[in-house]
């Protein structure tokens, strides 16, 4: 049951007097909760519950921080029809959509469990003692990844369970061993609450430590501010825009002692469209990126929101059936009025660029809060001059620059900033031809794609969803897939340190038969 | 031999007007030469040449930058005495010092060549495609480390050669891929313009791409801010004091494209002294921490600068006997002036807080620049009121704080801030009695030893040199031991890329050889 308190630790609190709404963007009305901002008392105690949960949760086994994640995924499977009824109202998405969504968000836990049961991922690097060595003795060094301390998550507009409440941030900084506080999205608070009330229950039946977990509601930014600023909070991890993520990075920054905010930032994943591509299969991959374009009414980071061509009859004919193409598909409801004003603005603003003609732009008539498709054509001499068109436009839209030739196509690249992902669409001979392109857009992405499109991110071990600046703030992590959990941790050595004091992980028995590197060689 | 000139790839150069020399300290006065700081032009004409030199150097393979790297190695060598008198003249530490820092930093080369022969640094992680999977097939993905482009090395002023120009940031970088510029430290510029030439002989003999470094000169922090600042420039390697480091830190977040600043700032490198060891070994510790505080004149970032225990006739006689055995030791040179005088001003602050009282300080006469040591003791409750007492002391120094009980210990612990080392002197016994004490120590630190003494810093890949802020900006990575390579690149997933265009590293055949992780098992 939804009640609109915030979660202190495993209690219910509702301090506050601010409160605030959820909308309904397809039936353009608010629903029917009442959410009740977290107070700042109730944002110290929650930090103060994480920071003592942590004393105790760093070093539970990871097995048994696997049966809490598991449990977890359980519980929200366990909220049934309730919560998917609340997913759809709060985001206007189709139900199929979140059952999809549910899903994934149940397969992350259980991968981050199955990472732990495995247990390799700690990176345990043993090189023992060596009292004989002259000049002088070695000592006995063994290092291995260790939690932060509490962790603040950000919920995503986008994806209301799989980048929110129990989504990849918090599944993975629990799986690290941090006690997180979510800031919950003010756009599906009610989704947000349902999903805290099944880690609640998961940690309460899992014998996890009280304070392990906390949901805290806010529609503006002031308790976002207050949780990233408060000196026991270690690490930060949000999904939104460039400037959400960037203000949070630099609030992060200036504190006294400065933490990593992992704000993944989005996109406009540029597709560099090839000439086998067009000459083989332009009309094939025009339906395609209608679709991938539309997708979720193209509100995901990795929207192709810039294809990339060299001027032919080929790339004309593309242009046209993409256009025609992306008019054919029924337009979606946006999540919320904001994020279709935005949309709205977003377009208007770029169709007024110099030199850009507007090739789509659906024009029947559509519900509320209804993103209406559009392609924007321009030329890569205006787009090199004008930053304004390396903009992301969240929602089912694109560009497409049409360059002169291999070269400005290069140029065009190097100009762009940090993507999470870049494609190629061609054969394996245009690799060759293009290889200075291809390597241009290598260097701007965390994802490279051949033949493909770029929504639908695997969650999987070899997966990277991150990015060079802006795409995300830190580049050497990503958000999406195991490796997810390296970004709330840090290598600690131990040296000359007693065996039986030792984390089981650097136990010379190796209890816990995972992979290590001793003296130099991978070994279970 | 030395010009005095920068080193703009493999050219000789000097435009600017300004100039400055270098100075020994022993001797108290100015070296022979002179050094031309780097002008505008000629930081810009080094990065534009790095970017250059990064196109080709990413992708020549792991065993040809491995030669590179050995070739440097046996170049430093080949200097011979001009070497080590330089440095010698130019530091004023002794002879066996500047050997065994040139054995060191040999050693840090050929292990950083080391890593690339063996290759499985990359952390190749291969999932291959599933096209029959249900409900959607899964794409091929595979993912590793790539270089993030140019990289700026500032010198140390305490490592003339282990942490400045071929030192291991620099090894690190060129080992990942990374073109550097070094920005020289203006204490030991004559040093690094041989270590420069060492290493643009090195790049001509194994064909290294040229601009894959540069060395730079100046004496104010001008030319460094420049450097930081520059787009092209993709990260930045600093080891020096809390001031230096953050300001350099902000620089680089304040930029358009923020980039990582590896600083490692130093500490004070906590030592807690619990019972046994002062009932059982007191005046051997005591002995051996006279030594460890006056090494190099104190002027290491391992420098056990807080000692601290719980009040007990035992910790009373150990800090007499620990006061006596410093007096004992010949006092030596510190490296600058500027140094000496801040050590001056450090102790005399220190000395004159409030419930300081001063145990030992170094009276008889003493050479030009050399730095008196000092033993200052505290009692807990003054040291928790006075955030001063916190500060390191750059020099052969160390403050002993004298705590009522374990709790007390624990508190001061938990105030301090993030430290490169921790350390703890005891039995197993006490380990198990004080284990709050000891898991708060763990939780600042990045290494955390037993029963030894924090400086002596083993090149390893099982080291962290590193920690929580201020020891240094970015605790998830080290500075020393082969780890530090990942501080300069950043994972790339190629999603669908034809086999035979992907790197080496990733290609079904696993031609280098290396250890992988495909399909969730580690693998040859």
């Amino acid at each position: 049951m939804i009640t609109g308190s915030n979660a202190i630790g495993n209690k219910l609190s509702k301090q506050g007097k601010l409160t605030y709404k959820t909308f309904n963007p397809k039936e353009n009305k608010e629903t029917e909760w009442t959410f009740y901002e977290a107070t700042s008392t109730e944002i110290d105690e929650a930090v103060a519950l994480a920071v003592e949960a942590f004393k105790l949760y760093k070093d539970i086994p990871g097995v048994k921080k696997a049966v809490f994640l598991k449990a977890i995924a359980d519980e929200i499977e366990a909220l049934g029809d309730e919560l998917i009824d609340t997913y759809c109202k709060e985001s206007g998405l189709p139900q199929g959509r979140a059952i999809g969504e549910r899903g994934r968000t149940m397969g992350q836990l259980r991968s981050f469990a199955a990472l732990l049961e495995e247990g390799s991922w700690v990176e345990a690097v043993i090189e023992k003692g060596q009292p004989q060595r002259e000049p002088m003795p070695k000592a006995d060094i063994r290092k291995m990844l260790v939690p932060l301390g509490p962790v603040v998550v950000f919920g995503a507009s986008n994806f209301p369970l799989a980048f929110s409440t129990a989504g990849g941030d918090t599944a993975s900084a629990l799986a690290a061993g941090c006690p997180v506080i979510v800031k919950s999205h003010p756009m599906h608070s009610g989704t947000g609450e349902l999903v805290s009330q099944a880690i609640i229950k998961a940690a309460e039946k899992t014998g996890m430590p009280y304070g392990v977990f906390s949901n805290l509601n806010s529609s503006g930014i002031a308790v976002g501010q207050q949780l990233v600023k408060h000196p026991k909070v270690k690490a930060v991890g949000f999904t939104g825009s460039i400037s959400g993520g960037t203000a949070l990075y630099k609030l992060a920054n200036e504190r006294k002692e400065p933490i990593p905010v992992f704000a993944e930032m989005g996109s406009i994943n540029p597709v560099v469209v090839l000439p086998s591509a067009l000459e083989e299969n332009g009309n094939s991959w025009a339906t395609k990126y209608a679709s991938s374009i539309t997708l979720g009414a193209g509100q995901f980071c990795t929207n192709p929101g810039l294809l990339l061509g060299v001027k032919s009859p080929e790339l004309d004919a593309f242009i046209s059936t993409l256009s025609e193409e992306i008019l054919k598909l029924e337009p979606s409801s946006m999540l919320h009025p904001n994020i279709y004003e935005k949309y709205q603005e977003g377009k208007k603003e770029l169709s007024a660029q110099q030199g850009v003609t507007v090739m789509a732009d659906y024009e029947k008539a559509v519900g509320e809060n209804t993103g209406r498709p559009a392609i924007l054509k321009v030329d890569g001499i205006d787009f090199l001059k004008n930053t304004k068109l390396h903009k992301e436009v969240f929602g089912p839209f694109s560009v497409i620059v049409c360059c002169d030739d291999a070269a400005q196509l290069e140029s065009v690249l190097n100009e762009l900033e940090g993507q999470l992902t870049g494609t190629v669409l061609g054969s394996e001979n245009d690799l060759e031809q293009y290889d200075a392109v291809v390597e241009a857009l290598k260097n701007r992405v965390g994802r490279i794609l051949f033949n493909g499109v770029p929504t639908g991110v695997e969650v999987c071990s070899s997966m990277v969803h991150g990015g060079p600046f802006p795409a995300s703030t830190d580049s050497r992590f990503t958000s999406v897939g195991t490796s997810a959990i390296k970004r709330w941790v840090r290598p600690v050595s131990f040296q000359d340190w007693p065996n039986k004091f030792l984390p089981q992980a650097l136990q010379d028995a190796n209890p816990l038969e995972i992979v290590r590197l001793e003296e130099g060689i991978y070994t279970k």
